[in-house]
């Protein structure tokens, strides 16, 4: 470059022919659109479909290209049948053609460490951090690629519910643990664009604030009970006295039902449930 | 749907006019071209570009709708220096105009769980999980929005190396902590894409395989040297005997390098330490 003042104010874009510097890009509209898919045909992904996901998954961001994760494709119908008993149900697991496991794997790590002949030192729970951080990438990254196809996708956080049963049916060695399920096919259904709540609660500029929570917080339980996204209130076992009667459909929003999942009792089993089952993964949590 | 088999045969695609069934098509040869930058000019932003990164960050999926994640915009070039000394004295960071802090955040759950009347119970490492993936799935929905609009990304993970600091610099309040950071701007440099470990690595079908890790392996170590992507071995206190001499650049690869991450002495250092943080944050790690 010979003149490195209109580089700088013109600089040159990446991604030539793929990229679009308008904010309303393609792209970015895609993003937007997101909804997730809880039924789907059974129909068959076109070939170079699995291909193209993979490929997609692969070139996300891992840490120092450490690339911590495993995939497991899973599309035998009765190993689906098997998972969606273990994600508490979910009946679209067994519905889609196409199930993808997002694994942490610290399996590779401590293979290559062995085979060059080292000591694996990474025993602390940062490692943990690392390779969960790398499956989530790779799972959007493989979200966005089927979405881009016009296919429907839906995460599963309950694949670590059951995590020992889950590890055993898909025969995940020591280092390797599911983190999340990603469901893939046809939708038979669109429930539309879930809103999110305002940017003001979930962006902050230079230092965090809390300034704008409250009033957020008001905005979305409105937006959400207009839309009527939560049709009954979350069960939980024990309510406070009258909470029942205190919420009906019309004031129950985001507020209310995200209070109700942190103070459902059945947290209490899973303490000290999941770090023994990591533990035993080897996962150190020290 | 009058005729349910013709319906399945050839389903309804999402995503209209933002979608495209070909396994080539744009945005998957988007997401195949990341590649990570390290350096870039001072030019600002464009208006509208921050907006159309958080909102498509905010679309990302997360856990049961719980967006338990912030993002910090940092812009000043004071702080960012900062950061910058805390994040391993990586100069991209003071560089690029604009660097987003995601961060893991259970206080907003914390928040309406008091609010609501109701007692948290949600203490458990499953949580600490939740809160990673949701700040994962939102950066990597907003580093494909930069990416789209031309521009560069990195991501820092070296935003948990001096956790406390990090907090105290960006206010973090307690159940807030910095997961991963990223950088966006104007490319000054572009490494190209950095290849990753060949499919049958990462990829299992129906159950976990280790059959093609060894052959992968070789295929990969040769396919790095050949690029010359680790242009000096990675250095480590403690080298076996002889190792140096051993591995010269055209033999070290992907296997020796990233044995000697993970066998470095200084991860004895962080053994306990960022656990310890991630308690007094009020992550509970049960």
């Amino acid at each position: 470059m010979t003149d490195t003042s209109l580089s700088m104010e013109h600089p040159p874009l990446l991604y030539a022919g793929l990229s679009d510097p308008s904010p309303e890009n393609r792209t970015i509209r895609l993003l937007r659109s997101h909804r997730s898919i809880r039924a789907y045909y059974p129909t068959p992904l076109p070939d170079g479909t699995l291909d193209a996901i993979i490929a997609a998954a692969q070139q996300a961001p891992t840490s120092s290209n450490m690339q911590a994760y495993s995939i497991i494709a899973v599309q035998d119908p009765q190993r689906k049948q098997e998972l969606m008993t273990l994600c508490s149900g979910q009946k679209f697991i067994a519905q889609c053609p196409l199930f993808l496991v997002f694994c942490a794997d610290l399996s590779r790590l401590h293979y290559v460490c062995a085979r060059q002949g080292y000591r694996y030192r990474a025993e602390h729970i940062n490692m943990l951090i690392v390779a969960c951080c790398d499956a989530q990438l790779a799972c959007q990254n493989a979200a966005i690629a089927a979405e881009s196809m016009g296919l429907g996708t839906v995460m599963v956080g309950d694949i670590r519910r059951r995590p020992r049963e889950v590890a055993a049916l898909l025969e995940l060695p020591r280092y390797v643990f599911a983190t999340v399920g990603l469901c893939i096919g046809y939708a038979a259904t669109d429930p539309g664009i879930k809103p999110r709540l305002p940017r003001k609660v979930i962006l902050h500029r230079e230092t965090y604030s809390a300034e704008h929570l409250e009033e957020g917080l008001e905005e979305y339980d409105r937006a959400m009970i207009a839309r009527g996204i939560y049709r009954k209130p979350f069960p939980i076992e024990l309510v406070e006295e009258g909470a029942e009667e205190r919420y009906t459909l019309e004031t129950y929003g985001w507020t209310e039902h995200t209070a109700r999942r942190v103070a459902e009792l059945s947290h209490e089993e899973r303490k000290g449930s999941f770090i023994t089952f990591l533990r035993e993964q080897g996962f150190p949590c020290e």
